[in-house]
């Protein structure tokens, strides 16, 4: 989409309120330094945030020969913020303060039959209530519920428009979950959940440009793209799992053949075990989870079955990324999701080398590869965060309807 | 890169420009209401393009019932721009006005022995020299020449990087130019030249997301993203050439396998004719443009081979398209360069319906495909453009320097 004005503004608010979760107590002149903005700027987005409450002032500190400087923090008692990741095999949920904390936790299974859309939004409401409940906080106080569903989604409507786990198409997800959540809600996906996250709280934070490697049983790309998230024209972009890396290759769930995702997703992974060796004590069929678990215990006792799964792994993951680094010239591919949290920094140290086999040199020397830094569900936490920007977003237009005068910008 | 408030004036004062040169004579209301602008915001950079004579006061319009309104239009013969295309075999220049009408032409063959820098920078001095003259103008009147060379480029030192066709590495090509050329000089590449091309004049003009797909001999993707330039970090995003398509297929000119370019660029395209029919009439050996031009002829008449030839890139090529529009989600996607004016409809209709198979439904739906509707050569515009955007920046510092205290944004 083109960028306006309005929504630098929006990304600028963005900017200064991330900027003092992550360093609370600052200065006005600090967050400047730290943002790149005028200290006018910054004056007005920090006074927005006041009035909001969403940050407060706590006291003053003195400047080499000036007068002191007033001091801001994040006021995390401000209001929460949920976060649901729906998976394929669970709902998992957590509430947040204003500074990101984790307050509660709630997890459902979602059994194999479990495949209605009227199930999954069960679980997700008995969850949320569950974590409001444990944390003790009043539904005056939560600033939104931000929820994550696999597979393309239209923000705009709250539709699910294609769910590849249950075939699901064109569910009015947020229309169902309004019916039992009063809270203002926000869908998405995982793909741009994660990315969201690493742009707040990650490896992408201050970064301009940024990949989102999700290795899951999906497999996607989050994009952060000039500082900010890019969705693409209607919402789809960063489909890298569905990506051609063999031509006429294997079988892809999603219907067409030699998708980067058919080796790399978990199921892959899976496939590629049996096909090395169809009775490896590695292999727990029906049970992805298990078989990563004993994949990534099989490589660190030096297993030969193990070491070459994931050699073939990488060997197609390798190229993948290699493509993403090409085409995007990132600064950091951040690698997330559970496959590559469970297969850990023996995967990252292969990866780095297959991706400078393919990659061009220069993009390559401009590109980092790292595995995620956030330490709990990246994907609760996005999603708790696109609420939180929902928030900020609809100060925004309280704030221009106010001041329609605005000087040329 | 992380884009600033600044960014985002210099891209409103490109976009105001930009439509002035598509709708003179134009109002400030009209050139509002086309951009999204305030009132206020297009006055002050109608203001600054009339100090500059990019633009002239041409008149009044009445408007109903109320003042009569200024109209503007662009000031032709405000000054000239020269765009440079140094390809493989030939450079070609054209020296332009301020409304990018061509005034005059030059081309330079270069020779398969002529890989030197110093040989290649003398064709360009001589070209150069020759549309000056050929014009008639002075050259105090040139505001800058724009140069696009294959390969990876760092323009903010001005060095080609590598260029596959000469085997160049960090060639100083901005100060060799700069013996022979007393013009402001801005060096990019030809991805980068044609991209800026239809975002200024062509098929991406008013879009948000657009990839344009380069065929020639080189192949890659200029990007454009939330309405601008995606270079990446370091000014080397866009290289879908050098993706993989076919894991461990093809060997390619950039000593991988299986890249894009191995496949539909133009030798690639040989080597395809080659291996359907070694003593095809249609090959010409050494002769890259006289194969492309009888295999459009070819499959003009119906030619078996040809159509075979045809089928078989578009396999490659549909694929390789389908994975940018997963990934970008882009609202166009505009076939340029020479092999695709070259094969023209028939090939932009089988790209269609290629992609259609490969590409995920979402995106899809939300993405056109079409030839370059640029008449000319898109990369010596382009070329031109980037001289054009060097002159609206660099005001755009002094004008910054004048207004210090500007307001929050
Ligand atoms: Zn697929
Ligand atoms: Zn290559």
């Amino acid at each position: 989409m083109k960028r306006t004005s309005r929504d630098i503004r929006t990304a600028n608010r963005y900017e200064v309120l991330r900027q003092i979760i992550a360093a609370s107590p600052t200065s006005r002149q600090e967050l400047a330094a730290a943002t790149g903005l005028s200290l006018a700027t910054v004056a007005t987005l920090v006074g927005e945030l006041l009035d909001l409450r969403m940050i407060t002032e706590v006291g003053f500190e003195d400047s080499a020969g000036g007068r002191p400087r007033g001091l801001v923090a994040v006021n995390a008692s401000g209001g929460a913020l949920i976060g649901v990741d729906i998976a394929e095999t669970y709902v998992h949920v957590e509430l947040f303060d204003l500074a990101l904390n984790v307050l509660a936790r709630a997890e459902e299974d979602v059994r194999p039959g479990e495949s209605l859309p009227e199930q999954v939004v069960a679980h997700v409401a008995s969850a949320v209530g569950s974590v409001v409940a444990q944390a003790g906080v009043e539904g005056s106080r939560v600033l939104g519920v931000g929820v994550s569903v696999p597979g393309q989604v239209d923000r705009a409507t709250g539709t699910s428009e294609y769910a590849p786990n249950w075939d699901w198409h064109e569910v009015p997800l947020l229309d169902l979950l309004t019916e039992h959540i009063a809270y203002p809600l926000y869908l998405d996906n995982p793909l741009r959940a994660s990315a969201v996250a690493e742009l707040w709280f990650g490896a992408a934070r201050g970064r301009g440009d940024a990949v989102v490697v999700n290795l899951g049983t999906g497999v996607g790309a989050g994009l952060v793209l000039g500082g900010a998230l890019h969705r693409g024209v209607s919402n789809s972009a960063g489909e890298w799992g569905h990506t051609t890396i063999v031509l006429d290759g294997r079988l892809c769930r999603c219907g067409r053949n030699g998708c980067v995702e058919a080796y790399v997703g978990a199921s892959g992974i899976m496939l590629t075990l049996r096909e090395l060796s169809a009775d490896s004590a590695l292999l727990h069929p029906e049970d992805q989870t298990a078989t990563i678990a004993a994949l990534a215990r099989g490589v660190e006792a030096g297993d030969p079955v193990a070491l070459k799964a994931l050699r073939d792994t990488v060997r197609y993951l390798g190229a993948g990324i290699a493509d993403l680094v090409n085409l995007f010239n990132p600064e950091v591919v951040v690698l997330s999701s559970w496959v590559a949290t469970a297969l850990g920094e023996p995967l990252v140290a292969q990866v780095r080398e297959a991706v400078a086999r393919h990659a061009l040199p220069r993009p390559m020397a401009a590109t980092e590869i790292v595995l995620s830094p956030i330490p709990t569900d990246p994907v609760c936490l996005g999603a708790a965060t696109f609420a939180l920007e929902g928030a900020l977003r609809s100060v925004g237009q309280r704030q221009h309807k106010r001041s329609r005068t605005a000087p040329p910008s």
